[in-house]
């Protein structure tokens, strides 16, 4: 993409409604622009990030048989009227009437519209297990929105659901998401706790909040020092989380804490991720029953399962970011590599630079290409402040074949020759697996 | 995907609600939900379909340099009361109010939003021409809901919208989005024609309406029948297309008609895409003002630009069907190719296309595979409903190398040696011109 043909609306001041570091670099970046109080538009360059976790999650969820759906924004009351949870939701619910005077809402979850769903079709043990996601845009009335996307009321989220036909089968579900949810957030480029949340108010109830690390994290979070080794090693099993120590602020106690002091961590953590069992409360409450192998009907096991997709972006950002602006993770970042020319006038190292260009096009890369009339300086501060994570500098070196090298998030600075360069982006952005390409890519 | 494995709940008997052809396969063929009254969930099936559709949209918007973006579904009222349309807009605007008793708006449509959004960046005439688009979610409160997603309430919607500085820019802008939905349309597999629509209150405006050709269409259109020729030989060019007589039911006059008898063509119609060129309407009203290269401000032309997407899928089985049930043009089907095993019990027919199945999948191809224990009739019968439009019979030949090709469009069916087989397939599929993919696939 050439920077001049593309529509990235910088900011070379802090904006002054934006309090956090993410909320300030996504609004100096030109990622999103608010519409009205906690709602938001996304520009180009945050949608392609939003989009790329979307399809990270969204692999991870077809991995483990989850069948992907999407179900309406917009919800009949009635159906929450069925769970018992129309009145409870409170004002943070955007409650609606339709021309006929009919009760509605924006969704602020899905139990209720996937519990009617499963009801319409799901009859026999023999259809179980079975778990639906979707990723979608939800509404929450929050009293005072703020940080931008981290807590807006118009968000994108990842939901799941599950069924099962007993608690021991429905726990072994909400495991497997589990694992999926660890190592969805790996592949982002995130380190990911998830930390044991509350009990529901039904006995036997799981629940795990997912938190990403990151200094400016809303909460405080204490954690067995093992749990680094799993997610470095990246050899995420459920047995070794589930062994491990993890708990909240206001759960942590140092007297009874299991860890040993010099294996006990702090950190602090934004919430992106939450995870569910609750047995029967939707199944029993809106009438979802199946036939079982014995022929006598049962409600069965659900779990529900949540990633904040649109706060994902906000949080990455938290985690990683300088004094220049954002360090994109290579894996969901915007673009792959950045061309700076300078010296842009001379008419040689203009012709190296669209030779590379469309090299780099060629073998598959997202290249964003800084051909602007503008210093170097200031292509050097809005490519670091976008977050391209690899940079080429162009300049008169280049005529003879020689490009600098910039990694984002080291400063590192190398001269390569262009097989080097080629080579270097070949070994940091490997092809993946599918090397043949039908008419789409759904399989 | 293993039938048995996915989630595909098919009704054997037509459900008494719909009316239409689309509407009934796509209940029958378990590709949507009815949740309230105009109001739908997507199944897996039903997703996959609009997700190919989706991706050809953007893949076309793109290719004429207009930014994707996603604006908010829920809209401040104010906005629209800048533009005067808040109260002009009737009952078909789903209005809400938030727990702050503010007035807001589910879009039906995103003028305000976006021309807020220009005047916000958009400061220079350098800065033209620019064109957004984004594929979300809209809502009107149709008075009554029919017809499926052919005429429901919340609707996927293509939408977009360009900025020039000159009347005569502006209207190449808009006869190159006329092309590339063209283009759009035919890579879906569909005839589509731009018929024009009523000039807007302001003279000087220009709207077309694209109408799939439909038996069942919902109205009648005249065309010249030289269009057939353009559309057939994929040479879609807008000086040909401009210069050809076309009009809907209501503005065609046989007296008047241009067009001598002998090429005036009349078919019946869906109308799909609507486009618009409406000058300084919302740039005037919303205060858009832009410094041009004489210093002075001006009010930058603008024009929008729909597809329903959503639409789009019910139009597709309108106009591709038989009494079996769906049959897919290549390019959206959910999955390119069907298995089917007939004497499943059989260990060797089972082994065979196991490993073809693999094959299969390795070229990349999507396949369903019908592994279920079910009789052979039940297992053709819900393939041809489902549409897939290329079939692979597995029997007691297969165990030889022979396998029975099933063609859903014409019927055609041949016997195939494995390799014959590949070949077809591969010939059917062809490889797209990336062969390297790297972490995803944006660029």
């Amino acid at each position: 993409m050439k920077l001049s043909m593309y529509f990235i609306p910088t900011l070379r001041e802090d904006p002054a409604e934006a309090q956090i570091i993410s909320h300030r670099l996504m609004l100096r970046s030109g990622m999103i622009n608010q519409t009205c109080n906690g709602i938001y538009s996304w520009l180009p360059l945050g949608f392609r990030v939003l989009s790329k976790i979307e399809r990270i999650i969204a692999e991870e969820q077809d991995t483990i048989g989850a069948h992907r759906i999407l179900m309406p924004t917009v919800q009949p009351a009635k159906l929450w009227q069925e769970s018992g949870r129309y009145d409870d939701y409170g004002k943070e619910m955007l409650r609606i009437k339709d021309r006929h005077d009919r009760e509605m809402l924006y969704g602020p979850t899905h139990e209720e519209v996937v519990t009617d769903l499963a009801r319409q079709f799901i009859k026999s043990y023999k259809q179980l297990p079975v778990m639906f996601y979707q990723i979608h845009w939800k509404f929450r009335d929050e009293i005072r929105p703020r940080f931008g996307v981290m807590r807006g009321r118009e968000f994108l989220m990842k939901d799941g659901y599950s069924f099962d036909v007993t608690r021991e089968a429905a726990v072994e579900t909400y495991k497997n998401v589990m694992s999926s949810y660890l190592r969805t957030f790996a592949r982002i480029g995130l380190r990911a706790i998830p930390v044991r949340a509350d009990a529901g108010a039904i006995g036997g109830d799981l629940s795990h909040e997912f938190h990403v690390i990151a200094q400016t994290g809303e909460s405080e979070i204490f954690y067995d020092s093992d749990y680094d080794k799993i997610l470095l090693n990246g050899e995420i099993t459920f047995a070794d989380i589930n062994e491990l120590y993890t708990a909240a602020d206001e759960k942590h106690d140092t007297e009874t804490c299991p860890v040993p002091k010099e294996r006990l961590r702090s950190a602090r953590g934004i919430e992106v991720g939450h995870v569910f069992y609750f047995g029967k409360k939707y199944s029993a409450s809106m009438g979802l029953f199946v036939i079982g192998k014995d022929g006598n009907a049962f409600y069965p096991e659900m779990g529900s399962y949540g990633i904040g997709v649109s706060r994902l972006v906000a949080a990455t950002i938290e985690a990683n970011h300088d004094e220049n602006g954002i360090i994109w993770p290579d894996a969901i970042a915007p673009f792959h590599v950045g061309l700076i020319t300078i010296k842009r006038q001379n008419t040689s190292i203009q012709n190296v630079v669209e030779s590379l260009y469309g090299t780099l096009l060629n073998m598959g890369l997202e290249v964003l290409y800084d051909d602007r009339d503008e210093s170097a300086g200031i292509k050097f501060a809005d490519m670091d402040l976008i977050g391209v994570p690899y940079q080429v500098i162009c300049g008169l070196k280049s005529i003879d074949g020689i490009f600098e090298w910039k990694e984002r998030k080291t400063g590192k600075r190398l001269y390569f020759s262009q097989d080097e360069l080629l080579n270097k982006l070949a070994d940091v952005f490997p092809v993946v697996k599918i090397d043949s390409l039908r008419g789409n890519l759904y399989k």
